[in-house]
């Protein structure tokens, strides 16, 4: 499917199922996903999604994912209320990886910075560039 | 290292080195690499790095990094000359994914799109987004 889509003009489409079916998945059926701001263009996270994270994404227009480490779905923002509504998801040429534009409610880091890309190289050290969001 | 940064104020930093010591790495040695144009803030592809491919990056500011596949480093466009030179690296939050922020020569794709994220999920359809830039 992918190979195929390789040389396919613009326009072309596939049923989204097909293309699901044809998804890269590492051993543990994930892909890693992007998480990027539709506005700003800001990479706000990257995140894991398995087939169910995909398809509960399109069918709430929220973001979910899956936790490697609790080992189960979570829908970003289930518990800080800082969501992320879907503007559009996208794949790569070679089907392992996934772009989610979206709209970010409050801060995207778990660490209350408004994303989680904070830590810039900087000649030999490395330094935090952002302030973490004050609690309301 | 990571889990202490999550609360440091803006501006602070740490060796590089010991940054880079305490990266997570998959089983494999590998993190996930966003590649970002530094100016549109278009997220042009997603690849691997592992440490070599890090420091090599940094020593010569063009993207290096591991091929799953072909099991072997690779300088972005060392065959094809679409190189990406490099603005700016950053490490998420708890140090597993990477921001690459970069000024990409010609297409960043293999299939000579500009990007690699042209299959866009339309309905139950999904839909090729752009063209192929021509071979000069």
């Amino acid at each position: 499917m992918f190979k195929e889509l390789e040389g396919a003009a613009i326009g072309s489409s596939r049923p989204l199922a097909a293309v699901l079916d044809a998804l890269a998945f590492n051993a543990d059926g994930l892909a890693p996903a992007i998480a990027q701001d539709a506005d700003s263009g800001t990479v706000l996270m990257l995140a894991w999604m398995d087939r169910t994270a995909i398809e509960r994404t399109l069918a709430s227009g929220l973001a979910w994912y899956y936790s490697r480490s609790r080992k189960r779905h979570w829908q970003k923002g289930e518990s800080s209320g800082h969501v992320q509504r879907l503007v559009e998801m996208r794949f790569d040429c070679d089907g392992d990886a996934i772009l989610l534009r979206v709209r970010q409610q409050g801060p995207a880091c778990h660490t209350n910075r408004a994303n989680c890309f904070y830590l810039l190289v900087n000649g030999k050290q490395a330094r935090v560039t952002s302030e973490r969001i004050a609690e309301r």
